[in-house]
């Protein structure tokens, strides 16, 4: 029996980090599938009141603990497993500082932009779009500045910061409208780098839920 | 000479919660005015070089260290001085998640809102705002209800996610166009036991640069 369960599905970039971080660690682990898109299932009162408050994916079970958000978890499993953790104060400061930038900044507006330019209806208003795509092309550029001078976010070695970053990183060009590697040469090769690393999948390989069914297709 | 150099200016939520952290623990700090609106400071090249290279407020100096990021700087903070510390592992994890649903969804919408309603220029589209209103109004309202089970954010004890959550809470209902302590019962009782706390004051009372001075006044 797998020791974690993770509440998630294949399109969510927040729950791609924590099961990004349960694989690079080696957990056993196995998904419970999150009906976001048919079944609204995070914005239900069963879902608020037995999984999540915050309404959000992604959770982790484990015993009798059950974290939400991704910076949670990944603080939670670098400490047990002692894998992609910062050590001592200055990195764990540091590490938090990236973690936090990128959860309000980064992938904070990444998700939702990919969320309005894929699957909102009614279609999203362009000015959102401009308002988004402003602070992402913002918040991308002072992350590649960064990665430019070193190979992770905080050192020569991969942290829990890394595993945030990589929440949106992953999936296809053609669903942001642009291409971040190409746009943001330091960011593209911190890519490789992350992907080199034993037990990296991509989000749709990971999670369940991908493809979605077409519309009208099964329930 | 002060112990603790903050730099900030009065209209940032951001920056109020690493001051009021500063007061409610009894620090001797000072503050260093950065000039955002006026002078566009932390998008200078000077500013992301020299100072925070997100180019963004409050940078926190204390001796050889320069930490950004309110969290961080909470989460440092707290653990130099003893106080809203979360305690054990359980009270690390939960102060971390409400942190982060601070940084992303309540504070880290609410701040970019009332800039787009105060100052922005061009003035902002109104989908625009109303994206964001949506998104607010979700977050203050899981927020209340949390807090409409318990005094303070993790139990029964001010912690640095009540800190956090105090980033644009106290600023007058006009600049926001809505009164989130009408709309929010938990959250307006919540926010008098954090003015009760020894050492709280008004952001406007606690950090330079308010008022502003009128368009075309001075330089």
């Amino acid at each position: 029996m797998p020791e974690y369960k993770l509440h998630c599905f294949a399109q969510s970039g927040n729950a791609y980090r924590a099961a990004l971080m349960l694989n690079l660690i080696g957990a056993k682990w196995e998904p419970v599938f999150v009906d976001f898109f048919a079944g609204g299932e995070t914005r239900t009162p069963k879902y608020r009141a037995e999984v999540n408050e915050m309404g959000e994916v992604p959770v982790l079970v484990h015993g009798e603990r059950k974290l939400s958000q991704s910076g949670v978890i990944l603080t939670y499993l670098a400490e047990r497993s002692g894998k992609f953790r910062p050590e001592g104060e200055d990195e764990r400061l540091e590490a938090l500082r990236w973690l936090l930038f990128d959860n309000q900044k980064v992938n904070g507006y990444l998700g939702p932009y990919r969320f309005l330019v894929n699957w909102a209806k009614p279609a999203p208003h362009q000015a959102v779009l401009d308002f988004l795509k402003a602070r992402i092309v913002n918040a991308l550029g002072i992350t590649d500045k960064r990665l430019s001078a070193r190979p992770f976010l905080i050192g020569d070695r991969p942290t829990i910061a890394d595993v945030s970053l990589s929440g949106y990183l992953f999936y296809p060009a053609e669903e942001f409208g642009f291409d971040i590697g190409q746009d943001y040469p330091a960011i593209a090769a911190w890519r490789e780098r992350i992907k080199a690393l034993p037990g990296w999948k991509h989000p749709y390989d990971l999670m369940p839920g991908h493809p979605m069914p077409a519309a009208g297709e099964g329930t």
